[in-house]
């Protein structure tokens, strides 16, 4: 055993001729975390046009953010994200921060000639948004380019039900219901924290999860979704403060204060194709810890998905005698089954993280080859439309149409 | 072995001092079918206080209908409801024809003094459900009693359901979420039948298997629906025509007609405890063959059923340690389930009739009591009010309050 | 409503050409019942060539079996089995009694030119079993038919499982795993019973529910075991006498009495056509009700069926690409399933009892087509044989292979 | 953008007091390549008392074992392995290769004073095992350490069974079963590899994926097999040989040649603790890509595992009322399961690697501590014993004890 030095040297995984691109992150909490995997891992399992190089990760606490630069594998810190997006050893910033920034930030970094991955929700309003998107339709024109991060879409099984959509084994879809469920919220003593706070979160279900099973069922669909009529709910109204002033400890005092955004949504939506819509996100399913599920009905075939068991896709193929027919279950570990073939046998299920080791992938891969990643700032508007047209719709109690 | 007669005699199951009750069906399709067996069976498993004789069967065609006397276990069949109505060896009429016919034959019924089994949904309007829950009232003061049959609330995962709301296991109700799914008109080139004609069934998939979830949903919350916004919708607006004129044939012609009823409904709900719904019914869920699929989430737990396992209830009970918790497959063949003790041993599962067979049991024990059996005509009246709000918000594009 | 009198008259099902066939059935406790609903019902819903009479019930307490005589529907009750199989108006014997009393009652019964159906396992012996066998194949010489209880090989799911190996869609079968899960002795205050005695019960879970996995796969596979390598094991060696003296009851006392039978058996198996098998069987599963779970993994596809799920056959075609295939949830409730057009629409299940309906079909188009109904005594005799070698295996420590 | 150098420099995630224990890796195929996941991931999620230094990967081919240093993330590479054993900047070696090579290279980095971290199964026969747990236990006098990679223990549901049954929630257990069911060997066109070599291999399925099972019950159970009877079988006895001399290839030439391991394996086991348990192993499960499947029957509970849905375990806690009782779902991604308070937030599973790198955390925490790290070789020796025994006991037809 030796005594360790403070700084290793590693051989890249690719010889002299490769291009790397580097890159400053902005955030280090979960969503921080689990991008900074992605990053470390990409190029180790898929062969990419552009290696990724781990910068710079900012944040305003300096102690610790230099403890998550070595923990996360950043080579720097910084405090100051204006500055972060000016140096010349970042070619791309990543935004990981609450949506109340994203506006500034993405814009910023665009302007500054920064490839740049921001977190979803794309904004925390649809004017925010569509100027973020503006900004990102003029940066393409430099080379310049945006992604927004609805990583959901890179889970095979979800990437794979798109695939069968295309494929037109579904024929016409007719029904989409989608849930987003989880329950952390259910216990009225949880307390109060940012997410809570529409002034940094935006809104609350509706936003975070509802944006998820928005864009995954139109991304699937390939279509949009145009009119909505919905209802929001917050069913705990009051919820202790948090102990710490950042509202960032999940332990409570004994002062209480407002919840102002929804811990629920439900809305029925109709797609431009004709599809049906049912939509639901909710911090208060009990028992339901992370449950993205989507089902969708087409006159062919039929479709149902559960994040809580992610390598599945059940497809029902209508033109299969009925006697032998029913919901096949697949489990999405094939070495053809998108994105697999660079992990693991047959059987040998992905996790969570996965999916952003996919969007780094797709993301050098969109850079490298000068054409826009999927999904775009544009994307991004395009769900925050919908969320709009949700809250209201909530507030109008009548039918919302999604222009733009 | 020895030549038939064709009449047997057998001896009943309880002794003479037993009171027998004579029931006349009207209709003998899939549901005289099922309501056959009902009669024929619910004594031999169960301590009746009254015992059904099978007295009489009704229908239009006196070769048909003598033969489904024969093939059912009816004594005799007829050809005119007004006349079984009268006979003297009918204590109760059981209504099985469409949804047109409900209101005038259940009301001249009650009218002659016989309690009446009325198959769902009550009426095809709010009006003739209003005339008919009058008449049931008035009756009731008479000792005579009119139930309409929302037989899923006697499946016993359903019943165990409704026991831990109920028991407050579940604590307060946030959400609602249920489906009925099948998939039999998925083909457009299925042809029209009576069902597809607004004028003979009222409404297509929301009343006719929307309302079982909408009943399913109140029933085991102990709670109403009090507004609703709803979306309905007819995806294959022409069919053929079948080949015979009663539109009962299977067999398309090159012909082809409207179709006026809904495929499918969708809608949200606030109920008027305050949960949120989200309901769906639909003829086009490709896969789905009788998909009837409720979750319920509460402060202190959850519930999930789906009838396509419907010996099957979930629970999550969340004051379980979150790290043993989860939903429990409960397989509801318990002796001490509800109406199981009556059956087979645990793991031997029940089917689809036995849930016909319990409503005889309550029938005749709710008559025997001289109390209203449950679900009531007022029951089903407020199911069509519910199913009306629907109608008018897709109409309006507007949420629609439930009143009465 | 009117006085009930003790007998009613019931119209036939059908007209005066068509031929009865009287049945007097032994035994009416759990069997009794479940074959009493059978034998009311199936003309009911098939078109039978023969309509059964349920003329006798006999049971040795005078009194009780003529109170079951009411409660099930027969017409008369004896004490006397073996005048109850002279009666004219007794044309087959359904023998429903402990495994103790089948060799004596069938033969006799056969020998008196009744056809007969036997409650499953066969014989407590192979040399019962074979005198059984004998008298059997003896009287199918004079058109007297004789057919073994399996009544699970009658339940949709299971015949369609041997529908599709029949088919050869499974190709060449190499693995057969099979489970009869239950867990009504894990607790050890349960009492002892007449199962729990080798000499009225023969053996125990081997026996009792090890029968029903042993014929169900080699039904499905149209296969025989040849050879057996097993373990049985008494988990609980001793119990609580039951406080009646037939050791029915429930009841425990203080008394404590030897438990003469396997707790469990499991047992390794070589078909004669080259599949391995892997059996268990046992009453100490816990959480496990009544678990007939059955895989088959062959060189074109599998099948996997558990009975806590009935209506539901899980098949995988290994002929589909990778990228679609997975095991496929049929529902089998299509009309074209097999017996499944008599009932009701698809996705309305079907329950444990309906088996015993459809055996009673099998049984009646048997007898009238003049051939052996399946399975027959020899197939019992097969399935007996291989109990046996379990057995002699355990205690030998070595394989066993079975000849006959 | 800038262009790649082949040299990054990257701060290390903890500061300068902290540890290093410096890797060499033999071996760089499937197993190296988690194996180089888990040691470039475990201390970014744990905190760990040594951070994992990857020092060199050793491979017969120069130019890819430099290509797999590079892609995984190793600093150096080497043809040599007993070169690499010797080099001051190895602490600790990983042997990814074959079976027929662990006991020689165990044997001499343990000589070397390296600690070691052997991939299962230990040895290809009970004789090298002996040897190589005989040099561990003399190595760990010396504070060298040695580790069999078993990982499956360490998948969060597996660790959380281990729980429950120690904690007793089981009561005592009576029954085991366990399988692992895979299917690439189905096809009988699949060419000859070195895994149906048995002088490299050892034995087929039941050393490779059968020793897991053994393993991971006896672990769960803290009990060991004492005796079994098995059967092995090789359904396809002959394949065509690669096109490659080294077996490593999946393309088949028209040469046939002799499989000589097992395509399956059988087996009833008697625990020292009395349980029973049915085991099967098989690439011949068509349908099934990587079940590994472990039921555990107690007097108080059950417990229920299937790694194609790795992220649950299925808990029956008997104690609870029959009524309310049933196999509760843990979905387990809560903090307080084992090893998953690292990752992400509940509901968000976990993938195969992931106990992998928990492997290297635990292995990490015991050299630390100086202590034998969870299984040794004494373990593996143990599981080498049971598979002999079911060999052994395959030919002899009869039971064989496990002794040792």
């Amino acid at each position: 055993m030796t005594e360790a030095t403070t700084t290793t040297t590693t051989t890249g995984p690719t010889t002299g001729g490769q291009r790397q691109l580097s890159v400053g992150m902005i955030g280090y909490a979960f969503m921080g975390a689990v991008h900074s995997h992605a990053w470390r891992s990409a190029h180790r399992f898929f062969d990419l046009p552009l290696q990724p190089r781990m910068s710079v990760v900012c944040g305003r606490d300096a102690a610790k953010v230099e403890q998550a630069a070595a923990t996360m594998g950043w080579q720097e810190s910084e405090t100051d994200w204006r500055r972060m997006i000016e140096r010349d050893d970042v070619d791309l910033v990543d935004i990981c921060t609450p949506g109340d920034t994203h506006a500034e930030m993405a814009i910023a970094a665009l302007a500054a000639g920064k490839h740049v991955l921001c977190e979803k929700p794309l904004a925390n309003s649809v004017e925010e948004a569509e100027r973020m998107a503006e900004a990102a339709a003029e940066a393409a024109t430099r080379g310049v380019r945006a992604m927004v991060g609805f990583t959901y879409r890179r889970v095979p099984a979800i990437a794979l039900a798109r695939k069968l959509v295309g494929d037109g084994r579904l024929g016409e879809v007719r029904h989409v219901r989608a849930q987003y469920l989880q329950d952390w919220l259910a216990d009225p003593s949880s307390p109060l924290s940012w997410r809570l706070d529409k002034t940094k979160a935006g809104s609350g279900a509706l936003g975070d999860i509802g944006a998820h099973v928005i864009d995954l069922t139109q991304h699937i669909l390939g279509d949009t979704i145009g009119e909505v009529s919905g209802q929001l709910e917050t069913f705990v109204k009051e919820r202790p403060v948090a102990t710490d002033s950042a509202g960032l400890s999940a332990t409570a005092g004994t002062e209480r204060g407002p919840v102002t955004v929804d811990d629920a949504a439900v809305f029925i939506a109709r797609f431009t194709g004709g599809a049906l819509g049912v939509y639901e996100a909710t911090r208060f399913a009990t028992g339901r810890k992370n449950a993205i599920r989507i089902e969708i009905n087409g006159s062919l075939g039929s479709l149902a998905f559960d994040f809580e068991d992610m390598n599945v896709l059940h497809f029902h193929d209508a033109t299969i005698d009925d006697e032998e027919g029913g919901f096949r279950r697949i489990v999405v570990t094939e070495p053809g089954h998108p994105y697999v073939g660079a992990w693991w046998p047959p059987g040998h299920g992905l996790g969570y993280e996965h999916g952003f080791t996919h969007q780094v992938v797709d993301l050098m891969r969109a850079i490298a080859a000068d054409t826009d990643p999927s999904p775009t700032f544009a994307d991004g508007l395009q769900v925050q439309r919908v969320l709009a047209a949700v809250e209201t719709s909530s507030e109008t109690r009548a039918w919302q149409t999604i222009t733009g």
